[in-house]
């Protein structure tokens, strides 16, 4: 699924406000696709102050009189909701982005309309939408802020176009790349260390021989938990190091 | 996971509308627990409208000056970010709460932590993070805007929190007793256990107060990824104690 080809529609948005900071939550996530349907305010100060750098998206917007306008390209339209509709229209949950786009046919454009602040989308919007995608608030305080509301689908999208483009070019940007410390530290250097803690425990006398206290198999289980890497194997054994020296200074009255 | 047990906290917002819209954004999702970090500017008129129906979070929230007071209670801190960071942090999806809330014992309570609008969290404060939770936002406009963020976890809370609910059943069967020791260890252990690392390095003069060479958020990270617990933390205060304890006993010549 191209980005390029899923467009957010906003219905009636009353707040200039929340345009600009859908913009930007678009922007954030990789869409471009930006429609606003009759617009109560559009280009005012805070539009643009909380679109930050997501300007572009404002300024290319499409801007229609009606819903039927700003989808009339679309192959699918999907509606959201905050709360269930009494209608029994086909819902989906946003994790299911994922699926519906990788069932998507080649070249698919898909809507994602977002209602009124106060009124959500009408029932004759609702009619042009083939599902409905809820968002899962709770039932006695479920209005998201609509530009809430992008974000958390803008973001349902970019990790379904993530997921179902798993060598794109975004992922190999997530994709760690390994320093020679940063290489998992092998059998050999941990029990090296182990080795060297031991022989720095007796030397501080916090390892007693004659009551062990498990210490060594708890020092082991803790440090094979943290899967080490060859730079912490490195800094623990100059701590142990630095220990020993100190003990056998101490020992030495110098 | 209760998500009474979950705390959202926000340092050095500077923009009191962004506190509103983020209290509207817990609401919405069903968390309550909201802390804020010296806030530039809190009950501003845009702070109670962009909350809408959320003042009781605004009310209730717990204000500090510091991240250290405001994670005191928590036994797991994590670190929000847009971007990755050069230190290679241990990270995870926000889609990855529903493992972590799965694996965290019984009574755990956890921080989320956002940043300043502009300059994120800083490196010490990232320091006291054990994870850090990345939004897999795009690499040339990363910057989602901070209320945004809180929405896109809080409904990642909310759907682990539902998804763990639904199977609660099942869990209860296997969850394990957890002995006292194996408790995780609080915030306040980790940071009393770093302290007395850091000043027995300086003893030994592994710490080079002149040049630290990024030791002590090399230390962090660390302990931090093995999810200490407090018999463990324990174990490694005794370590840095020994070499006190002998300093003493052969200056008493005993």
């Amino acid at each position: 699924m191209d980005s390029d080809n899923i467009k957010f529609v906003l219905v009636e948005t009353s707040n200039g406000g929340n345009i600009g900071a859908a913009a930007r939550a678009m922007k954030t996530m990789g869409l471009s696709q930006l429609a606003l349907v009759s617009p109560c305010e559009f280009r005012t100060y805070e539009c643009y102050s909380r679109a930050a750098g997501a300007l572009d998206l404002l300024d290319n917007a499409l801007v229609c009189q009606t819903l039927e306008e700003a989808v009339a390209d679309c192959t699918q339209v999907i509606g959201t909701s905050a709360r269930l509709r009494s209608l029994s229209w086909p819902q989906i949950e946003p994790h299911d982005f994922t699926e519906l786009f990788g069932n998507a046919a080649e070249g698919a454009k898909i809507a994602v309309v977002f209602g009124r602040e106060r009124s959500g989308l009408s029932n004759t919007e609702l009619g042009l939408c083939s599902q409905l995608v809820v968002i899962p608030s709770v039932s006695d305080f479920s209005s998201l802020n609509v530009s809430a509301a992008v974000q958390v689908l803008a973001y349902e999208v970019r990790r379904a176009v993530l997921a179902l483009a798993s060598d794109s070019d975004d992922r190999k940007v997530v994709k760690k790349t390994v320093k020679p410390g940063d290489r998992p530290a092998s059998h050999e250097d941990l029990e090296r260390m182990y080795s060297h803690l031991e022989s720095t425990m007796l030397d501080t006398g916090y390892l007693n021989p004659e009551n062990p206290r498990m210490m060594m198999p708890r020092f082991r289980r803790l440090f094979n938990r943290a899967s080490l890497n060859q730079s912490e194997v490195q800094l623990l054994r100059g701590l142990f190091a630095s220990l020993e020296k100190m003990s056998r200074r101490i020992k030495s009255g110098s």
